[in-house]
Parts: structure tokens; C-alpha cells; sequence
């Protein structure tokens, strides 16, 4: 199996991509090849002395910025290394492309490249959060912010199959996010979304509320890309404004230190918990192909993580259970 | 002066409700009229043991319960408190309506009863939240899930109002929630509300991201209802999910309890940070008249606060703020 990874994407990439990647060669025994600047990532790759092979290089000139335009920027630079990696794929020199870097690019340039599974509109970027009962995945965060209610539905299916095939639930259930749990509440647009889920082929528990993103309420939570992208970043605002205010009433404290030290292993068990680099990628759903997106501040945890979410999607053959999935309902 | 308090509105209504406006009464020396259940009501506040005068209570016979549907209810329940207590401030019985109820049938008697402000379309819930740098409003949580460009201009000018005359801030800085920082990101609906605010008579810093709604960018930050009230609820659900994790952690953990104990100071004021009953009620801008409305779960700190907000919007005269600021812009 080959994992192409895209090595200029990510806040701290080169490096830390490369590191992540040679961690993913060495615990996952597969082939990686990183896409970018070839000298420097091969004078990465000699600093991280990896020379047990399994990995190469492949050149792109070009890089696509974290803020650039997504569309236009996959259109005029044919040789950045998401543009080059996207079609390592679709020529069958790899199985599946993995960037942490501008994720609309991605987006575009998967879609572009490698297009639609048959039955699918568009794709939509899953998460995989933690709750307090264990993890749920939200879909869409981001790759496609003004939906059309069918587009939410195909998400649900997709969503369903990535449960139990990658997350190896049994029956999960499917959750709408909405202001209120009452069938009447909501846009006009959600409220056509919650219509079509009645009949749909998975678990459909009803509306849910923001309230039950941590709550473990379902084990699904479909809203559209607008709502999921601000949902999932407030979460991480919070998580880390919550994290910044108990540091400093620690640190105010004069027995903080001491209880902070005591509570050390709990405070790294807390994090652990919380932290997304765990997790590793969110898969791009609906693309005919393995599309792994990461975090703009992958680590090299989040970033080997994510070549094992891919890994898993590859060996599964995950697209063709949405495939089985979703040509009754929707074709 | 005088606040109509909804005695019956919240999940710990009417003993917390008739606690909290007791001890708002003491505190600010204002009178109270607690609207509901009259037996029920004055028993409470025997037990209260408040004999200082100043509180009357106004018997409504019927309760709009938390999740029954807005204007139905409002229209059928003529009888219930909330109905019952925002004609009393019509009827100029009263200077400011309280209610920790249903808050869909609040935002629809508020507006029935009282109407709209002249140059405001649509009521909008503006929240103080606690972020990195001090605190910040978030305006609309939930009154207006599907507004037009319009009505977002004309919260961002009375959230403007707000900041400066009620929270005390100079020159506030407003930004426009939206799924990436670039002016070319977003729905058609968020780049014309964009435009509209480029010529705003309000600080515009631009677009702010789902991160910023807790790190202090800037001091307000807008959004239509249904975004807003999901990110509202995203918030609160993983603060209480963090505090479990954690909770567990320190609990499992043999030093934990030591360790907590030694935190004990640097836990309760990291819990009071991150506490919405500190901040009490969210004002509903843009009726004509003073309304502001609990949260579900407010106890009897946030229904005193609660008052000490309406009484503050009430001594201001903040209305008339709104007006002066809408006028030459929206009329």
C-alpha cells in the first residue's frame, strides 16, 4: 500500500509532516511518499535518519498557501504538491492522499481530480470527536457550506457505513443538528433535511441541539458545512480558553504548583482526552478515492495518525461499502 | 423602578425564580412583581422569609412549558405568566420583563406585546460570554434562525449600543462570524452582510472565525440565529463535558483528591469563569421596551443578576441609545 502525503501542508510543515510520516512508514510497514520541494524534504528525511526505505520523494515546485483562494489556486498551480499528489492518486500510483494543509484546496482539488462516487453530490469532511460517552463523528465541517438537503442525506449514509466499517460501531445512531429537538423547529432547509432522514436507511434518532456534541447523545451529528465548521471551531476555542484560564488560576495560586504537580498524571489523561491529534485525519467523504484531511497544527502524532486513517480506508475498501450504501437510496 | 418577574419560567422555577428575585430585591433595592402561580408564589416567599416589601406578586394562571411550540402557545395561553407579565410592561405596569422560560414564547409575546423599535425588523439575543482577554457579546443565539442581511446590520448597531452603554466598553470592535477570515469567504447570505458592514457606522474588524468566539478578537461578534444558538450550545455542552473528563481523571487518580484539594481555590474561580450565571440574562435588543431573557437552568445568582441587568438597561434609558444609533443608518 502506498500513502501519498502531502509534505508542504500543515503550519509546521516540512518538518514535522516528514517526522510524522517516517513514524506512519515505520509503525504501519507501509509506503509513503511525500510530495514537495525535493531537497528539503530529503535533507528532513536524512535529519530524521530514516533510511529503512518505504519512503521516496516526489517533486512538486509549487505550494498552495493556508489562506489562498481554494478554487483559483488549484487551478493555477498545477504543480503544488496537493495538485501533484491528488493525481498521483488518480493515476494509481498511490492509494490514498493525505494533507494537512489548506483544506479547501484539498477539497477542490480532489473533486477536481478524482471526482464524485457515483450517487454522491458532494463531499463532506467527517470528524471524529470525543464525548463523554466514547466518540461521535460530525459531518460536514467545512467542505461544502450551503448544501442541498439531499447533499445532507447522502452525509448521513456515508457517515453510517464510515461508523461501522472504519469505526467498527454496530448500528449507530443518526443525529440532526438543530435549535430544538422538536420536529417543528428549524429553517426551512432543516426541516426538509429532517424529512428526508424519516425515510432514510440508518438509525435517525430525531433532531439534536449543539448541547449533544459532547454529550454522546448519537453516535452522528449531520448539519451542514457552515454550522460544522463554526461548531468545530468553537470547540477548540473553547477547549483551549479553558485549558489557558485553569493554568492561570494554578499559577495564581500559591499551593497550585503543588496540587498541579499531584495532579499531573490526571491533567495529561485530561488532555489526551481532548486532544484531536489522537484522532489523526478527518476522511473526505464521497470522493472516488481516499482523502485524508488534517489539522493546519498536525503534530507528528496527528499527521502518523492520519496515515493510519487512511491506511484503514484503503484496506477496508471503504468506498465501496458507501457504494453498496448508498445506490439503493439515492441513485 | 420595577421588573416583572416571570415566577414560573425555568427548569427550577418557582422556588429559584422566587429566591433570586428576593435577593435582587435586597441588593438593589428595587420592586419586583413576580408573575404566576399566586398561592404557590406567596408561599414561596414566606418561606423566603422576605417581609422587606417591595415584592408583590401577580397571579397568571397558565405556564407555557419549556418545549411547547412559540406562537401557539403564546397565542392559545393568554393566561400565562409570560403573556400575563409583558402586557403589565405594556401597560406600563412595569419598566423591564424577566423570564428564565421558554424562551421562542418570550421573543413572540415580546414582540406581539410590545412590538419592534421603529428601524428594527427582528429581535435578536445578545449573550456575554467570558473569553481570554475579558468578555465579549454574541448577538443572535437563537431569535431570528433565518434573518435577511438587513437585520444582521441592525444587531451589529445595537449590539454597538449595548457594549458602549451598558457593558461600558469604548469603541467596540465587531466582527462577522463567518468559516474563514478572507472578505471572499463564506455564503452568498455572509458576503452580503459583509458589504452591508463595510459601511456600517460600527468598528468592523472583519471576518472572525468559530476560534475567535473565545480568545477576545473583538468585542462583539454577529451571526444569524441558528449558527449562533448552535455555537451557544456547543460552548456549554463541552465546558460541562471538560469538567467531567477531568473530574474523572482527578477522581481515578490516588494523589487526585489531594491534589484537588490543593486546587480547591484555583477550581471554584476557574468554575465562576466559565459561569453564565455570573453574567445573569441576555438582553432580546430591538423591542420596544426592556426584556431580558434566562437561561433555562439560571439559578437563584443568575435571576438576581438577571435583574440587575434589566435594571441597568432600564436606568440607562438603552433604548433610546438603539434609537439614536439606528436611525440615521436603517430608517
Amino acid at each position: 500500500m502506498k500513502i501519498i502525503v502531502d509534505a508542504m501542508g500543515g503550519d509546521y510543515a516540512p518538518e514535522v509532516v516528514v517526522n510524522g510520516a517516517v513514524a506512519a512508514a515505520k509503525e504501519y510497514g507501509i509506503e509513503i511518499i511525500l510530495v514537495g520541494n525535493e531537497p528539503v524534504v530529503a535533507s528532513l528525511l536524512k535529519k530524521a535518519k530514516y533510511d529503512a526505505g518505504g519512503i521516496s520523494v516526489c517533486h512538486a515546485e509549487e505550494v498552495i498557501g493556508m489562506s489562498e483562494p481554494a478554487a483559483a489556486s488549484v487551478r493555477k498551480k498545477r504543480n503544488s504538491s496537493i495538485v501533484v499528489g491528488m493525481e498521483l492518486v488518480k493515476e494509481g500510483k498511490g492509494d490514498a492522499f493525505f494533507s494537512a494543509g489548506n483544506t479547501g484546496a484539498v477539497v477542490c482539488a480532489a473533486t477536481l481530480s478524482l471526482r464524485m462516487l457515483p450517487g454522491v453530490e458532494r463531499p463532506g469532511i467527517a470528524i471524529v470527536t470525543p464525548t463523554l460517552k466514547g466518540i461521535s463523528l460530525i459531518i460536514d465541517v467545512g467542505a461544502n457550506i450551503d448544501p442541498k438537503p439531499m447533499q445532507l442525506l447522502q452525509y448521513a449514509i456515508m457517515a453510517d457505513a464510515y461508523c461501522r466499517y472504519i469505526l467498527n460501531m454496530h448500528d449507530p445512531t443518526v443525529g440532526l443538528l438543530n435549535i430544538g429537538e422538536e420536529d417543528t423547529k428549524g429553517t426551512d432547509f432543516v426541516k426538509e433535511v429532517h424529512e428526508l432522514f424519516e425515510s432514510g436507511s440508518f438509525n435517525f434518532i430525531g433532531n439534536v441541539e449543539g448541547k449533544d456534541l459532547f454529550s454522546g447523545k448519537c453516535d452522528i451529528i449531520v448539519c451542514d458545512g457552515f454550522v460544522g465548521n463554526v461548531a468545530l471551531k468553537v470547540s477548540e476555542s473553547l477547549a483551549e480558553a479553558m485549558q489557558e484560564f485553569l493554568k492561570r488560576h494554578i499559577l495564581s495560586n500559591p499551593l497550585g504548583k503543588i496540587g498541579a504537580l499531584l495532579l499531573r498524571q490526571s491533567f495529561s489523561r485530561f488532555k489526551k482526552d481532548i486532544d484531536y491529534s489522537e484522532y489523526g485525519g478527518a476522511p473526505l467523504l464521497g470522493i472516488d478515492g481516499v482523502v485524508i484531511i488534517g489539522h493546519g497544527r498536525s503534530n507528528a502524532k496527528a499527521i502518523k495518525n492520519a496515515v493510519r486513517v487512511a491506511k484503514e480506508e484503503v484496506e477496508r475498501k471503504f468506498n465501496e461499502k458507501i457504494l453498496e450504501a448508498i445506490r439503493p437510496k439515492v441513485v
